[in-house]
């Protein structure tokens, strides 16, 4: 490709890549972080007892916008905050890290509103992917458009879940990507 | 219970429930974010095209530890931040919103090398959950002691998966929680 162009166009440079970059944001971190209590000492329970479940969108910084120190709650992430796809992790958490509290996040403006599943299944096999591969796994686009039904339907399979504590304190939020706010739903 | 154990002790009261202190903690983060540009405007696409996987971990906040601004990278977060539970996210992240670099990122002091799934398994089965769905679950405990192993195996993981972009650009990293600092591995 041609080198007038601009990195971010040709993507041909490694001078784009984050993990080139990554290394000088983490010792501003670390000096910053400075004389602060070593994390390890900390341990891994968290201290407010919580896993807070919300989506990967890059537009969520967790820690800030729910109020989050660190040592204080699990933090599970994935393409739009699903509860199925949660599950593992919530188990660890409430049975080695006694966790007893979980909160749903979903957000407005979702990449996950956006597919239906068959169609993207047929996207994937048209640009190569192999069908078997594509078929056996469920990509979990939202089952509405109805932001509040999809926190509901998540927040009640957890409920459900025969491998969730029946004392879970389970509660269903949205987040507005527009202010920033959050709402409780259930 | 005896009204005069704390409410950490008792966890009978709702005022331990973080689901009834997060609306103050996320009015403070709006307010603080003010005049600042719309979220929703920024859209759905990491505008540093990468997607980070890390543990769950209380300890770690993502954004402040390895640098990342709101709009710049999916952050996928799990059980000891294992490569085969970010399967779903990262084929959405790369095929719908255009990232095509991965950062893994392991931690020191991990609870993933504390238990083994037999054990695991076991221990919730005493507790009374049902068998079948224990066993139909793989927990993900690390396979080895060596951190950096893990590392390798879930990069070779991702590189060798057929949803995963051949073009993908990956990386792989331990996070040290005694100092914050990372530490690349591959």
């Amino acid at each position: 490709m041609s080198s007038l162009l601009p990195n971010a166009l040709t993507g041909s440079s490694s001078s784009t890549l984050v993990a080139d970059e990554i290394e000088k944001s983490n010792e501003l971190y670390v000096t910053k972080r400075g004389a602060k209590i070593d994390l390890e000492e900390i341990g891994p329970k968290p201290t407010r007892k919580v896993a807070l479940i919300c989506c990967m969108d890059a537009r969520i910084d967790a820690f800030s916008a729910f109020g989050f120190k660190e040592g204080e709650a699990h933090v599970i992430r994935n393409g739009g905050g699903r509860a199925s796809d949660s599950i593992r992790s919530l188990v660890i958490s409430q049975q080695q890290l006694e966790t007893n509290e979980i909160i749903i996040m979903h957000h407005t403006d979702c990449g996950f509103f956006t597919f239906q599943e068959s169609e993207f299944r047929q996207m994937l096999k048209t640009k190569g992917f192999p069908g078997p591969s594509v078929d056996e796994m469920s990509f979990m686009p939202m089952s509405s458009n109805d932001i509040d039904q999809n926190v509901k339907e998540d927040v009640e399979y957890l409920e459900k879940h025969p491998l969730i504590s029946d004392q879970s304190k389970i509660s269903g939020w949205v987040h507005d990507l527009k202010d920033g706010s959050i709402r409780r739903v259930v």
